[in-house]
């Protein structure tokens, strides 16, 4: 069974990137990570992250592709939404199985090497749903930024355990901190 | 400093909950944990986590509410994104600050007690967002839910931990399984 692990990210489509901006990144206090020209999607791309899922502001460089069409006709708003899955092939198989219409028969290659499939809106009840499976080279991006900070967090742990220690050594009697009631519960 | 925690739900405004679970749950297979009829908001919402963020079906029950207004005119699709913020009351300060058009001024309070507001698309860039602050009684709320998993957690690794060792004690020379090799590694 394949299995949706998360939001990975919701696309808002915009007309100027600078502008939406101000509310996302100065209003809001989003960390804007970066700002990628993206050709292959005609677009450029503003990559603000919360602490689980991202938002992306999209602005579209050409007149011509499916997400310039979008804001010429609706307007700025949100334009699709991502998810996470664990086997992208499996996922696209259960959905023709349940008849479901995809943009992507089989998955294409996105940025960072990833296998990216959307979901026709038809089918989601008007939602554009992208897929997207974590390829092990960005797996290994993330399992270095999880390293990192699990050595910063045990860095950490083991000095408050020796802040703790000394804390529990000054309690002892003859060093001048309380015993009895101490002694009673340890 | 108010942090934005994560993406905490997207709402998706729907004619149909039976017909749109048809993808998001059967298809797409989500787990669908209730629906529920939420009289102040006058509609019915399903629900449908993710490992991180939820997917919530809107269906509208009257034809005078917001959400009804914008399924007339828009059709089914995207409605909101709510994002969970650490302290509500100084982020809706600090939007203030830079003259963010708010929905509500003040927090009110949601379903289970939690406080929400919502920022309107004027000032986002087309995008309706809920801010949803964790009160503590969800909080324990959750806190129970993580619990009892622990303890389902635990009890499944008991009994695995029993079935290995009954599986090695079987493997013990004398007992009719292999040695040698066995006794190396061991």
């Amino acid at each position: 069974m394949p299995t949706i692990k998360r939001i990975d990210h919701i696309a808002i489509v915009v007309d100027d990137i600078p502008g939406a901006l101000t509310f996302w990144r100065d209003a809001l206090g989003l960390d804007l990570t970066h700002v990628e020209d993206v050709p292959d999607q005609e677009s450029v791309v503003a990559f603000l992250p919360t602490g689980q899922g991202e938002i992306e502001l999209v602005k579209p460089t050409t007149k011509t592709s499916g997400v310039a069409r979008y804001l010429q006709k609706r307007g700025p708003g949100m334009h699709h939404i991502c998810l996470e899955v664990d086997d992208i092939e499996l996922q696209i198989a259960r959905l023709k199985e349940h008849g479901v219409q995809l943009i992507n028969e089989t998955p294409t290659l996105g940025t960072g090497g990833k296998k990216i499939a959307f979901i026709h809106p038809k089918s989601t009840q008007g939602v554009l749903v992208e897929l997207y499976e974590l390829t092990p080279s960005e797996f290994e991006i993330r399992l270095r930024r999880a390293r990192t900070l699990a050595d910063r967090v045990m860095m950490q742990g083991q000095m408050a355990a020796s802040a703790t220690m000394a804390f529990l050594r000054s309690l002892r009697p003859g060093n001048g901190g309380p015993d009895g009631e101490e002694k009673e519960t340890a």
